[in-house]
């Protein structure tokens, strides 16, 4: 393994965590707070690493997928285990594996908290957490890479291991070229979105923590109400972002070469938008008698919105709606949003993939020598791709079963458990009951924190990176 | 399509199941019970259909995997439609949709009843619920042809369709030899538990009726307290049997061969004795305070045996339980049996089997060039053998998904209808909360019940026989 490289890349990692820091340091020196000093000290720390590591030269250069998957998820970890200090060092969050979760929670875009009382941090935190969910959101490597000059240009690898979905196509022949196309829109749209909510008049820091939260479809808020008390025009901004922002990237890309026949012809993007519809429609239905039709559509809508991207803002307690819905919103937190975006979950193009497979099964056993060839986006999905699927698929079961034992020890009810770990491992935020829009994951052990801390990285790399750490085989020379 | 053959064969299950009815006819003529008279109408309806139909003479014997299906998935409905008659006729059960789950209960091995106060029922109703369990348990096609001097000798074909498990070995040449050899292993056992049952001291009525239910994992019972209200000794046998019963018959052949060696290298029995005990030992010490050490591990071991063989008897109120011994309990509703046992679930060799896919993958991920062939029982897993075992875990997880949805409408707590679903599909018989042992399936809608019922049947016959019904491609010339 070329371990030189890592170190490197992991070094530039850091030093690029003290950059993305001087941002709440900023946010601190305007509201004069104290707690702006866990951050020089945060700062510090990490160029004390980064620096000399990133000063390592790589004496080759050659880069395979298994250095890729390793630099991917040690890099995250990383990242994570210094992001936590500055909650740590003020004393903010008193516990470090508390801080922790908050964290990868940020970075993750997942949005679940330990805190039960948000507005008791002071406002350079609570932008510290909003700004994770921004930099997590489209990935970090891939943007350390797509900036720095590294040689070798195998960056293909950190974007698989990286980029959420089962396949990452070659947008341009040179990877460098489509991320940097990916940051333009992810910066555009955020910015649009930043202009609409100001001129909502929502209050600056409100407006960048919750644009940070919905571009990286994160779900962190700044008030205890969550989104309640924002107006309808604000919530209605976001509801559209938030869909926005769990569209594949991929179909923006094709809007921009003004390719749109291929864009509105996306197979992903379609389901996508059917399953969306179609679970605001049931919902409203379902929910109609509770305030009046326009009002429950347009919180149907919301939390549609906020469950189906993995973002996890919420304007109500859900846990007040009846069953039928509260599934639908348990289930749209396995579905997630497309591959390619910034949305978490098992992604809409695996499930619509897994969903034909069933067909081809019952033809199969129907006629046994016909060999009917699936097809997603127009191309014939190869055995890899199934079978990768697939595994993907039985691993994801078998870890979330895993943490519902080790979880179901704090002796919390089966549907507060079974949420928990669906909104941690989704990167969703909030589940149901305990972890409910308006409780928090703070009652839980130090034990079941830490695996919902790794259920988020496993959620948010798509399993394999994380778990391949932990293969033996990965270590052998 | 050889429609003649199908019609042949589902005459002659009918003549079958007017045969079985004699039995609780006899029933209520030792009780002097009136409700004797709505099986002589039954007995009746079955011939009128059934005596016609047999007749038939199919013009050709050919028979594909295609009619194997068909004929399988029809036959248990028509099995169902009529063996539901004699509680809907004597009224007992005064709703005919009732009426029918609880007889797909019976017949599907699973156990789940919409009963409140089944002490209310006619001795020879309540033998007929018991009775189906033991029809059941070994498959009906299987046995009827294995009896019937049906021509071709294709019956392979309803044993892929009808038998539980990923694949059918030929156990010897000629599979009516192999079926011979298990029914009288089958039959064997049942006597040998009714023995030990008389020998404890168990009334004649109860000894057949649960040696019956534990036979076919069924797990109906005759008392409103279940089975909590027998001796330790009764509680033992049973624990002990259901375990028996859950094991692939395939060992105890083995056995019967001498062929021990090869019986104990069974992955698939050893792994399944290993979560079993795992299993009891997480149970004992999570619930020890309860009742004492001793006591508690009865118990753990009683529901352990009962709920991972897909029997369903209880001895207490699990609800009352940790979380933790729940979610085990619930996840061992999943797993299920072995493969060639009565038992119900996804099958311990599919577990194993899908467990084993992941380390593939990662194997795959890190050389991308070797090819790491996958074994399970010594052999090597074809892969053929995988994909369908990969479409029929996400072939079960959709349709597991379709009925919470259309369950969650009858508006129960979410664990109610996740575990009521679970408990049905994977033919296990009570869940939690509502539908906990000391609950039952009674509080819902027609449509709800028509699911779970449809669920039922799904999970007894594997999926894909039951979904074949409803492919427009099988109707095709």
């Amino acid at each position: 393994m070329n371990k030189l490289i890592i170190f490197h890349i992991i070094g530039w990692i850091l030093n690029f965590e003290a950059g993305f820091m001087v941002l709440p340091l900023i946010v601190a020196a305007i509201y004069k707070e104290q707690s702006g000093f866990a951050f020089l000290i945060a700062i510090g720390l990490c160029l004390l690493f980064g620096i000399p590591m990133s000063l390592i030269k790589p004496t080759s250069s050659h880069f395979y997928a298994k250095e890729g998957f390793i630099t991917v998820a040690l890099g995250w970890i990383v990242l994570s285990l210094f992001g936590a200090l500055p909650f740590f060092i003020s004393r903010e969050i008193p516990s470090y594996i508390d801080a922790l979760f908050e964290i990868v929670s940020g970075f993750t875009t997942t949005g679940s908290s330990i805190l039960s009382d948000v507005e008791a941090l002071s406002y350079c935190m609570l932008f510290w957490r909003s700004f994770s969910h921004w930099i997590g959101g489209m990935g970090v490597l891939v943007f350390i890479l797509s900036i720095l000059p590294l040689a070798g240009g195998e960056n293909i690898h950190f974007m698989r291991a990286e980029s959420p979905g089962p396949s990452v196509e070659k947008l341009v022949p040179r990877i460098k070229t489509s991320s940097k196309m990916l940051y333009t829109i992810y910066f555009g749209m955020t910015l649009l979105m930043i202009l609409l909510l100001l001129l909502g008049k929502m209050p600056l820091f409100d407006t960048l923590t919750l644009t940070f939260g919905t571009a990286g479809t994160g779900g962190f808020s700044v008030k205890n109400s969550g989104l309640a008390d924002y107006t309808y025009y604000q919530q209605t901004v976001i509801t559209i972002f938030m869909f926005l922002f769990g569209v594949n990237f991929n179909f923006y890309y094709l809007i921009l070469l003004r390719k749109f026949k291929a864009a509105f012809k996306s197979e992903e993007v379609r389901w996508y938008f059917l399953i969306f519809s179609g679970a605001i429609l049931l919902v409203s239905l379902n929910t109609g008698g509770f305030k009046g039709f326009f009002s429950s559509i347009h919180h149907a809508a919301f939390q549609v919105s906020s469950i189906m991207t993995t973002t996890g803002y919420s304007t109500l307690d859900y846990n007040q709606w009846p069953t039928f819905s509260k599934t639908i919103l348990v289930l749209l937190m396995f579905i997630g949003a497309c591959a390619g975006s910034t949305g978490g979950g098992i992604k809409v193009s695996r499930i619509v993939i897994l969903f034909k497979s069933i067909g081809k099964e019952l033809s199969y056993l129907l006629h046994k020598r016909s060999i009917k060839v699936l097809k997603f986006e127009g191309k014939k999905i190869q055995h890899e791709t199934m079978r990768s699927i697939n595994t993907y698929f039985v691993t994801y079961t078998f870890i979330f079963i895993a943490s519902l034992l080790i979880i179901s020890l704090d002796n919390f009810d089966f549907t507060s458990t079974f949420t928990a770990i669906a909104a941690t491992i989704n990167n969703v935020g909030p589940g149901l009951e305990a972890v409910g829009p308006t409780g928090n994951f703070g009652g839980f052990s130090d034990l079941s924190t830490l695996v919902m801390t790794f259920d988020m990285l496993i959620g948010r790399l798509e399993i394999f990176p994380i778990l391949l750490l932990f293969t033996p085989d990965t270590w052998k020379k």
